[in-house]
Order: structure tokens, then C-alpha cells, then sequence
């Protein structure tokens, strides 16, 4: 996806040699516009795969997980990362290891939002070790329902998520890999 | 707001007289069209306000921010409840108390996503004691900026929080007012 990648080089800025900053447009303030072209492109990536609902995690997902459902015309749903004191009934929930931020945490879905035999379309900002794509499928399987695929907007080709995840056959749409942050510089595969 | 209304009146759950679930189509699940009418009106309301960016607060508000964002056609920034680890450069927070979850927790905000003497539209989900839209507030004014306005989904009209604010100047525009959530009924204004 040329524009993100466009949008990428010029305003994201490199941290480390494994961290990108994305807050301008993605993840503290976002860009509307682009929000909806990521939406239409995973749509158009995953419009035969009958999704019958979106599912990302809190909070950097969420304008995400809206937009993409905009063109689904399907409802999303986000899992939390605290159970909050108002979530009854079943919980599905799983752990994840965030090594970005140095922390273990539960994510939490209601039960009810994720019906047996269902499609359930992943999206997400980050792929870098999987680990919180995997617990969503995670949430989805123990749902009993399929996970219909993973958008990632930004994919960290050099860690190993997307290869675990292909391995466990998920079928994965990045709209921008990253192949390396080194000497400072941004490249794309 | 008439479909709001419906909305609550038919798929919110009265958890006690001061709680009200809207999980399946607010915060947890959302609806994207009750989005897209939500951020319609928001814009109806403050259209002649001059608003350049929309704040709103992780991780209820995004989705609403981001509809009301699509309307005025400007960016739109969250604040975060953690300071996460890319934050970096000189950053605005306060505190803020949720009854709700019985927390106090700081909310933190790039000071570089406003702009001194810009025109804020302040959007949040609920509206009870006001403390969350109070603090949303206060980093816009630590940043020189103005509150343009308030725009609430929700609002626990039997609670403090509408008074306080108005008290203080602020311009409100609450899309559904619940009058009470006693006898396990939900009336509105």
C-alpha cells in the first residue's frame, strides 16, 4: 500500500532498531482518511473470506477495526486488556507477552459477541512476534469460530510473527513490511 | 438523539441504578452506522465552533472520536491512561478519578497534538461526575488551547458531572440524557 508506506517515510520516526514511533497518524493521533484506506484495502484483500464480524484489541486498534468494518458493513468488536467491572456473564480470555512494553497482560472478550461457526476478520497495528494476533485467534477458537484471516498495517518482517502465524496456517494481510529499521533508516519489502 | 435512545432503551443492560452495560453496541462491540449518526450530530451541533482536531480518551472514546473526526474532516488525538514508552518530547497529563471503576489514573497526551490557541471538540462515551471530560479539559488548556465544546454519547444526567462542567463555561451537547436508572427502567430527559 504505496500511501502508507508514503506516509510511513515521512512521519513515522525510528526509536530503535525494533521500535517505530507511529503516534502522528496511527496510535495517538490518528488520520482519518488513511484510517479508510486501510479499511477498504483489507476489505478488498478479504471480501470473499464471508466475514461475518471484525475483532482487534484495544486501544490501538480500535480506528482501525472501524474502519475495516465500515466496508464489511459488519459490527467489530474489541477485546480489553483489563476485564472491566461491568463484562459479566462468559469471558473468553487469554494471556499475551507484549515485548514492546515489557509487560505480560489477559485480553478479555465476551462471549457474546463471537458465535459459533462464525468468520471472524483479525485487524491489528503491529505484527512484530504475533503474540497478540495469536491470543485474538486464541479468543476466536475457544469461540468455536474461525479466524477469517489477520490485517496488520505495519508488519516487522524481521520478527518472527508472521512466519509462526503462517506456520499455524492463518492467512495474513500486512499493507506495509518493514524489513529493517537499521542505520535509521525505513526500508520496505 | 431518537435512534440513541431506541438503542439504550432496547439492547443496554441497568446493571444498578448507577451503572448502565452498553457493551453491545458502544464499548466493547460497536456499531458502526450508530458511529457514523453519533459523529453526524456531534458535527450538527458544534459545526460553527471553528474546530481543528478532536480529543478523546482511550479506549471507549476512539471510536467515537474517530467518527466525529470524519465529519469535521480533522485529525483527532487520544489520550492515553498509561504513559507508553514511545511517548517521548514534553507530554501533558493529569489526574482523573473514575467512580465507575473506582481508580484514579493519569492521562497523558503529546503536547504536540495541540497546538496553542487551537479549537478542541472534547468527545467521551459516558458523562456521570465529569471527572474524565474534566481532565481532557485541563490538558487542553495546559497546552494554551480551547475547549470548543463537549460532546457526550451518554450522559448520567442524575449525576454531578453536566453541572460542574457547565458551571465552568463549557459548551455540552449530550446526545442521550437518562433522567434515572431506578426500578430497573432507563428514563431519559
Amino acid at each position: 500500500m504505496k500511501k502508507l508506506q508514503r506516509i510511513i517515510k515521512t512521519r513515522a520516526q525510528i526509536i530503535s532498531e525494533s521500535i517505530l514511533k507511529v503516534d502522528s497518524f496511527l496510535n495517538h493521533q490518528i488520520d482519518y482518511d488513511l484510517m479508510e484506506a486501510i479499511g477498504e484495502e483489507f476489505f478488498h484483500y478479504f471480501k470473499e473470506k464471508n466475514v461475518d464480524r471484525v475483532l482487534t484489541i484495544e486501544a490501538s486498534g480500535i480506528a482501525i477495526g472501524m474502519a475495516t468494518a465500515k466496508f464489511f458493513q459488519k459490527p467489530f468488536v474489541f477485546a480489553k486488556k483489563k476485564k472491566p467491572n461491568t463484562m459479566s456473564g462468559e469471558v473468553l480470555s487469554t494471556k499475551v507477552v507484549s515485548f514492546t512494553k515489557n509487560i505480560a497482560y489477559d485480553i478479555s472478550l465476551s462471549s457474546e459477541f463471537i458465535n459459533f461457526g462464525e468468520n471472524i476478520l483479525i485487524v491489528d497495528d503491529f505484527l512484530a512476534r504475533g503474540n497478540a494476533a495469536l491470543g485474538l485467534c486464541k479468543l476466536v477458537e475457544k469461540a468455536g469460530a474461525n479466524v477469517a484471516g489477520i490485517g496488520i498495517v505495519i508488519e516487522k518482517s524481521f520478527q518472527p510473527g508472521r512466519e509462526m502465524l503462517l506456520a499455524k496456517g492463518y492467512d495474513i494481510c500486512s499493507l506495509a513490511r518493514i524489513k529493517s529499521l537499521k542505520n535509521n533508516k525505513i526500508s520496505f519489502y
